[in-house]
């Protein structure tokens, strides 16, 4: 059963362009990630937040990637990470246009 | 510019298919809220939380939305709703296959 991921931390940039051409290889690296389906990157320049909506393909796969990332933000000096794991209620989201 | 609005709440149920049978005719009433391009409906029946994953046309649209759902919550007796706004990186979501 696929899982939506949803993970926001402190941010203190870049963001908009800078950051599309900052991270432009982490995205593709990103695509060889086991069981992920897609990501929606979110940036809050205001609020000094960004983040991301991830689809995977199952709980175990969204798990590891949760993992693996929260580390990767340690090593970036970010300690907290806003973190949770749902289940989609696809007929509900098809009604809404949702791609899952 | 599109903006992504993220939401969750403490939920006692339903979930799964009692869910998507009983908030049918909301998710087809949500299809004429303002602005609105795709929601993803969320449940952790675990956890006992649900919520949503939006885009919305604008800020002002997401904001107006955010306003009204969190009356109705309040009505259904949810108090407490975490809620952000978010700018999409779209180069970056194009990478990952994100539906923005």
């Amino acid at each position: 059963m696929p899982k939506l991921l949803q993970i926001d931390f402190e941010f203190k940039g870049p963001f908009g362009e800078e950051m599309a051409e900052g991270l432009h290889d982490l995205a593709v690296s990103i695509n060889q990630e086991p069981g992920l389906i897609w990501k929606i990157w979110t940036e809050n320049k205001e609020k000094q937040e960004a983040g991301g909506i991830y689809l995977f393909e199952n709980e175990e796969t969204a798990r590891a990637y949760l993992e693996m990332h929260a580390a990767r933000l340690r090593a970036f000096g970010v300690n907290e990470v806003n973190a949770k794991i749902f289940d989609v209620n696809e007929p509900l989201s098809k009604i809404n246009k949702g791609s899952v």
